[in-house]
């Protein structure tokens, strides 16, 4: 085995521990802190693969798994972009792709390509495996917000249609009976925090 | 698919967010502070999918992932227990076995038997892909140390010899060409940080 090609593995596994640097817009499920993106991910792994049976159609869970690892790496350069947040979509596409082209290229060439398609795969959203996983990757940040009394939705005057809109219907495509088991939870909140108008 | 069984699944979840609270005795590599055992457990299951070519036997990569994905769960209740530092591995095992129960005994009876079993097989280390897990668990702290100038090491008291004893002895069996490669990397450190006596 060459050690080039170990090398190669080595700076990339050590220029992606800098997602543990990237600070998200949710916090722990105690408050006690915001979360950051390397935590994240491990986290969104584990939702998967204990989730995988309410996948709305079949997926090959070792492939969500592998790509929920590397779906956020791209913010190291990119940064986290909260979904209540406002920010341009082609200019943060652009940006995404460049961070990719610059991190995913510290790999060997078989693998650059690998992660980079598993990557494109994700964003595209457009696959069984990338619909699931993106669903999940949504989920989490509403647990974490129902367990924190709201968390992040007050910061960014979050309303149930929005979060409906935003979030409910992608999470809907990949796993209804997970949306349908938070629904309950966050209808109820949103009654109790809501005032009639 | 009923409720009872998604809600002791995001009961699982929601507990295991507590694990990004869990302060391991490595930092991060650019020194800025101590890494978490949530964001550990990304980075190494990671680690495994970069490295896998490097096993020393074949592994099911999907296998080694997932035991990656939940192997330090236990320290929820037992804490991290740096590899340097001084403690009762018989009293540490009692403990963790109990973390076990408590914790995989949130999730459904099938989903806690299936995750027990694939932790037990970790602790194990005994299979080929619990042995290839081992290993890499044991190289991220060491390429980490690595990029902030011997890291942990100097506050441990660590010599050349007990990394070898400790850490490397434990890489080579699971991964010996990882280890070579960083071989060279901790000689050329232990050689510029060690007066002669
Ligand atoms: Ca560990």
């Amino acid at each position: 085995m060459s050690n080039t090609r170990i090398n190669a593995q080595l700076a990339f596994l050590t220029e992606v521990d800098k997602l543990k640097s990237v600070v998200r817009g949710t916090t722990l499920c105690d408050g006690s802190r915001k979360e950051n993106s390397g935590e994240h991910s491990w986290h969104i792994a584990l939702y998967a693969l204990v989730m995988a049976e309410h996948a709305n159609r079949p997926v090959n869970i070792d492939r969500v798994i592998k790509m929920l690892l590397i779906h956020d790496i791209v913010e190291i350069d990119a940064g986290d972009n909260p979904i209540h947040g406002n920010h341009d979509p082609v200019e943060m596409a652009r940006i995404e792709e460049k961070a990719a082209d610059r991190i995913f290229g510290l790999l060997p060439e078989d693998q650059r390509k690998a992660f980079r398609t598993l990557w494109e795969e994700f964003e595209a959203a457009e696959t069984d495996d990338a619909i699931f996983a993106k669903s999940i990757d949504r989920v989490q940040p509403v647990v974490s917000n129902l367990a924190t009394d709201g968390g992040s939705w007050p910061e960014y005057n979050v309303t149930a249609e929005q979060l409906q809109t935003r979030v409910g219907v992608k999470v809907q495509k990949g796993a209804p009976a997970i949306w349908e088991a938070l629904k309950a939870r966050i209808d109820r909140w949103f009654a109790e925090h809501t005032t009639a108008s």
